[in-house]
Order: C-alpha cells, then structure tokens, then sequence
C-alpha cells in the first residue's frame, strides 16, 4: 500500500490558504470557514468510492466499504482554535484521508475503512472542548453545555443549528460506534519533547488525566509601610511557597506536571499587604495513582504554608479527567517508536473512553508550539508520520481481522 | 496648662456624625463634605483669639498670636479616603485646637500657637498624597499634577478652583513658613507595633524612606499539559522566589519592611505556564543606606531567579522618597515614649523636610487597621495621647524660646 505524503503536504497549504489570514488557521466550529474547509474536503473526496454523512453532532464520517462491517476509524479534526497553525487537526483528517486513498486504490478492502472529521474539537468559541466526540463516546452531557454563549452572545445551540446540528439529537452519534474495531489518529505534538530528544515521531501511550482546581489564601490586607514583618499574614507569600512546591511535587514522577497559571492578588495594590491570593493548579499524569497523589500532597502543602504564615486557605474543583490509556497491543504495532504520554486531551481519548481500541501518533512540533500561527513541522518529518501511520492502518486492519472474536 | 480630652473626643464624634455614613468618613478633600467639615471646625473656634486664613495651597491657618512673632505649629488633617476611619488626620486637627484652646486659656502667649489644617493629606481623589503641606515645603510641582483627573473626569484644577485655590498661586503658600520655629503632629500609628507591645503610645524617629518598583519577569508561554517540567521557562516562579527572597532582605533590618503587594500571571489562564509576570515591590526603611542596600539586594536576587529559570527580569521605578528624619531635640522633649519609626507618610515628613523642627506622636491603633470604618483606638489611649502632645508642646514652646538664634 503506498501513501504519498507530498499530496498531504499540499493538501494542507492549500487548505491554509483557503480557511487562513495572516494571522493563522480561522477554521473554528460552527463558523462559516469551518463549513469552507468541510465544502472544500468534499473536492478531495472526488472518484473515491465513498459514502457522506454527517452524524447527529456534527461529525462527519466518509465510509469506504469492505468486506467485513468491522471498521477501522482513521481520524482527527478540521476545526482549528482562532489564529491557530497549520497543522493541528487538519494534519491527522489529510492523513487520514490519504491512507484512505491508499486502501481504496487496491480495490474493496477487507473490512471497513472510515474517516471521521470530529466536530469541535478546540471547543474555541463555546469553551467546551471534544464536543463531537464525546457526543460519539456518550460521555457528554447536553445540559452543560446548552445556553452556552459565544463572545458575540450567540447560543451554543443556535450556532449548531445554523450548521443543521440539533443539540438535543447529539445522542444519536452514538450509533457510530456500532461496529468500530479501532481508531488511529495522527497528530502534531504541540509539546517539545520529541525535538529535544530528537526525534521525529512517537506513539502516545494514552492522556494524561487532569486535576485541575482553584485554590484561594486568605491572609490580612495591611499597610506595607506600618506592618512590621513578624506581624503579617501574608497570602502571596503562601501562594509562592506553593509555587515552588507544585514542581518538587511533579519531579517526583516522570512525566508528571503541575502548573499554576494564574495567581490574582487582593486588593493586589503596591501599598498593600495581599489580603487575598487566589491561584490555579494545573496537574496531570497519565497514571490515576500519581494524579492522586500530587493532589494530596498540594493540599498538604497548602495547608502548611498557609499555617506558616498565618493564613487559611481553600481548594475547589474546577475540572477533571481520568487518564485515557490507549491500547497497549496497537502501541505495539505502531513498532518501535519513542513512547509517550500526551498532555492535551484529544478526540482520540474520546473514543478509547467508549473502549475502543485506539492508538495515537505524535510527529515533532518545532519548538513545541502549538495554537499559533508559527506553529510548525519540517516536512520530511511530516513525511516519516504520514508513512508511519499508514503502515500503523495496515497492520490494525490485520489486527482487527485476526483478533479473537469479543466475548 | 489644661486639656481636656473628652473635649477633643466629642469633637470627633461630632464629626463623625456629620461627615460619616454607614461606610465610614467621607471627607474626601476638595469635596463638599470635606468643605462641610472645615465649617463646622470655624464652630468651634468661637470665643477664641485667634486669626484664620486659609493660603494658597488650600491649607487652613488659626493663629493664636503670641508675644514672639516665632510660631509653634500644631496640626493634621481633616480630610479622609473614602470608608475612612474616624481619628486619621482628625485627631491630630482636634488635638491641636485643644492645646491651642489651653495657650490660650492662660492669655497671650509667649510666642505665637499656629494650627494647620493641611490640604489634601490623602491623595484619595486625584492620587497625589500630602498635596497641601508639599506647598507649604515647596517640594511640590505644579506640573507633575495639573490635568489629573478624579474617576469622574474632573480635572484637579477644577476641583480646587470650586474651593477657591488656583494651582498656579500654590508657590505662595510657602510664605507660610515665615517663622514657623517647630512643628508637632498627632497621628494613629495605622500599623500593629504599639498594640503587639502593650504601649499606648511612641513617639516618632522619622518617616520611612520609600522605593517602590515594577519588576517583570518574561519567560515562555506554553502548553500546561504538554511541556515537561525541565523544559519549562516559568515567569511565575522566578517572582514566587522573589515574594519570598524580599522578606528575607528586609528581616535583615530591625524596622525595614519589604512588601510584594501586586502580582499579575498573563497569559493567567489555567492551561498555560506564566509567560510573564508582573509585581511590585516596596521597600521601606529610616536609614537611606539601608535602603539602598535591600534595593540592590532584591535587583541581584530577581536576576538571579530570573536566570535560574530561564527567564529575563526588568525593573521600573514607579516612586520613591527619602527617609526624614524629625528632630532629635523634640524627639527627646517626648520624654520616656517608645520610639518607632512611620511606614506612612505624613504631613510632618514635608514640613520636617523644609528644614522645621519636628516631632510626631503616635498613639496605638487596633489590629493596626486604618483607612476603613473600623480603624479605632481606646478612649483612655486617646486621653494619654491628647495630654502627652499638650505637654509636649508647652516643652517646645520653651524649647522653642531658650534655643540660640540661627546662625
């Protein structure tokens, strides 16, 4: 089977130029652009031997039949965050489509081969993000989402049905997962851990889950200048303490994180003691143990500092997920690639959640940038991932077609 | 010579009641509650001796003429932040009537008794503190004010023309201090120190030096799930170590204080590592040379933090002022009070600094909270307090007339 990634490369400047400005990718979900970018994929579909549809929320499906009902998924999305790269989604959807190609040009395949273009999966202008494909897995909750505003004040439900999407019919996308065997998906890494290794390609062993929480020191605003030192509640100064504390915490661990992104301070002036500091935490492993752990031992640090300096603090949740391991028989297959986990979620993480088999391949981002318009990778290694995944399809195909039947 | 404290305490809370609400003083200068408050002070001038002027700052002169043209000064402010207390600035005014009250109970005196109600102490409307007696000191510019504007869009020049002051006529308010041989202040201390020692009352060595800056820490935005720990260039934690370096600088030091009172995360989003982080820093102390070491202190630290993670830091002077010192004659005319030096700023730091010989009372304040409703002091405290500035400024007085003439 041969794949040929110049065409992919080309199929992607062309959709750059077609749905980007000078300030990068404007494909986002639910837009005009984004209708543009699936009006334009329909060109590419032309003399494939392909049915078209779009399921109950918004995903769309090019199905090309084989021998058996089974099918293997090959996937990722189109949609694009405002002023994004050139590659993110869209990179996995042409691949996808190439290998597509490639399986149709040797006659009927042995099982099914579709190609799905998730729907929102930036979840850009609703906040709300793997929207298309938590509706496949039936992990998604329409209450969460419905009465959703866009900057502009337009409706999460209306700006769906604009693009013919009811809201309340997203359950039927479960129908597509009757007869899924696996799922690839091909994606920049948009991190930089394959260049400083420096390596082209890896295959991800699963997401990490994310705990991610508010936490909020109360000490005594006072007068900078009239508080002797050993006479202050300082809640900045618990708040840095636990600044530094969060990366002790995840160096324990190989490829943990925590981050605190944003710290506000109250009344947060230059003649004022901070009263009130209020901080995010950030934290993810791909093993629910380690997750668990680094939670404990930030709230236990938190507690520590904020006795140290007089203070009280509180934690609340504001968003989590259990780590989505991927399928340890088809990273297998993918040969003997640099393992790793990935930080972003993806719509891949979707799908395993609804326990298919699924795998993922990550291609190097230049400097790990990613959700910009510099965003970037060279192209010979662009070419190694479209080879690579390609030959990860073939040998799924077997895979599925050989695999015991479920019990 | 006889003061009578419950005098000076019904005034306050006859002031309070008239230019309070539920939310605390309201005399903002410049105001008609302000105005409102200086006509009912003229009230309580009845039956005295005395002239009363107001210059061309905006600062109010009751003169009890004496035998000796060299006048003692006594005074404070009667203006207020918005929420304010009811003893910050007013005590001070009150105390000085009751001491003037006293001299000129026992007929002319031996040298002239000046009151002052300075202009403007607060800064509260257009951010310029100590407005009326920088005048008086001639430290003041025109320039650096005209065209401020308060948060309605009044200009400042407009504000003080509805009071009747131009801000071009404000050099002759120096005139004022033809004569003035010393000059005493009574003020709440708005800080813990003499609480926390049992003490209701010190007397002042000098207002702290002041230097206060913005420092920016730029490192590198990025992913927060993607990006490993050790790949990490993280504004945030360069200034974490700075917030908490500072206080170890200024623990080297009896009295300085270093404060971090602002700290901004940009992008300051849960998701991605601190890109840059901005703070302020304000440093306090009575010796310049302290002050300069500590500054130079948190300068190298905050390059070395900032090196240590990767990042690049900045500084900008946002103000400063040097230390003043009050005269260490008057200071001992205080007698056995435990000397402390200002945080704050006060009107007496810009008389001191026009080379007056100055001295300042402090009286406890509870919790150290000032500017808010709830700023208090204990009766019998204010009683000691009102009784030691009188004493006080009968020793002045004679300080005041046996010392040589200048050279």
């Amino acid at each position: 089977m041969h794949v040929d990634p110049t065409r992919v490369i080309g199929d992607l400047k062309e959709l750059r130029a077609l749905t980007g400005d000078e300030h990068g990718a404007q494909r986002v979900a639910w837009t005009d652009t984004w209708q543009k970018a699936r009006t334009w994929f329909t060109t590419k579909l032309e003399g494939l031997p392909v049915e078209d549809h779009v399921d109950a929320a918004g995903n769309r499906w090019i199905t090309l039949k084989g021998d058996s009902p089974q099918a293997l998924i090959l996937g990722s999305h189109l949609d694009s965050v405002p002023n994004g790269g050139w590659l993110d989604g869209c990179l996995g959807v042409l691949t996808a489509l190439e290998t597509l190609r490639a399986f149709a040009q040797e006659g009927q395949p042995p099982l099914t081969i579709k190609l799905v273009d998730w729907a929102d999966e930036e979840g850009a202008r609703f906040g709300r993000s793997l929207l298309g494909s938590s509706a496949f897995a039936g992990t998604h909750s329409i209450e969460a989402v419905r009465g959703r505003l866009d900057k502009d004040g337009i409706r999460l439900e209306d700006a769906l049905r604009h693009c013919g999407v009811e809201i309340d019919r997203f359950p039927e996308a479960e129908a597509e997962r009757v007869n899924a065997a696996a799922y690839l998906e091909l994606h920049i890494e948009q991190g930089p851990l394959l260049e400083s290794l420096g390596l082209p390609l890896g295959v991800v062993l699963g997401t990490k889950g994310v705990a991610r929480h508010a936490i909020t020191f109360h000490g005594q605003e006072a007068h900078s200048g009239s508080t002797p030192m050993n006479q202050r509640r300082d809640a900045l100064a618990a708040a840095a303490k636990l600044a530094l504390e969060i990366r002790t915490i995840a160096r324990r661990h190989p490829d943990a994180v925590c981050t605190m992104g944003s710290v506000k301070t109250f009344p947060g002036i230059v003649t004022a003691i901070v009263g009130r500091c209020e901080c995010t935490l950030d934290q993810r492993d791909l093993d629910p143990a380690v997750l668990a752990q680094m939670f404990a031992e930030a709230q236990a640090a938190s507690h520590r500092f904020a006795a140290e300096e007089g203070c009280t603090v509180e934690w609340s949740r504001i968003w989590g997920i259990e780590p989505v391991p991927f399928h340890p028989e088809l990273i297998a297959l993918a040969g003997d690639l640099h393992r790793l986990p990935s930080g972003p979620l993806h719509d891949a993480a979707e799908v395993a959640r609804a326990s298919i088999p699924t795998a993922m391949l990550f291609v190097q981002s230049l400097k790990g940038i990613s959700h910009n318009k510099i965003e970037d990778t060279r192209e010979d290694h662009l070419a190694l991932a479209i080879e690579a995944y390609a030959r990860l399809a073939v040998r799924t195909a077997v895979w599925v077609l050989h695999r015991p039947p479920a019990s």
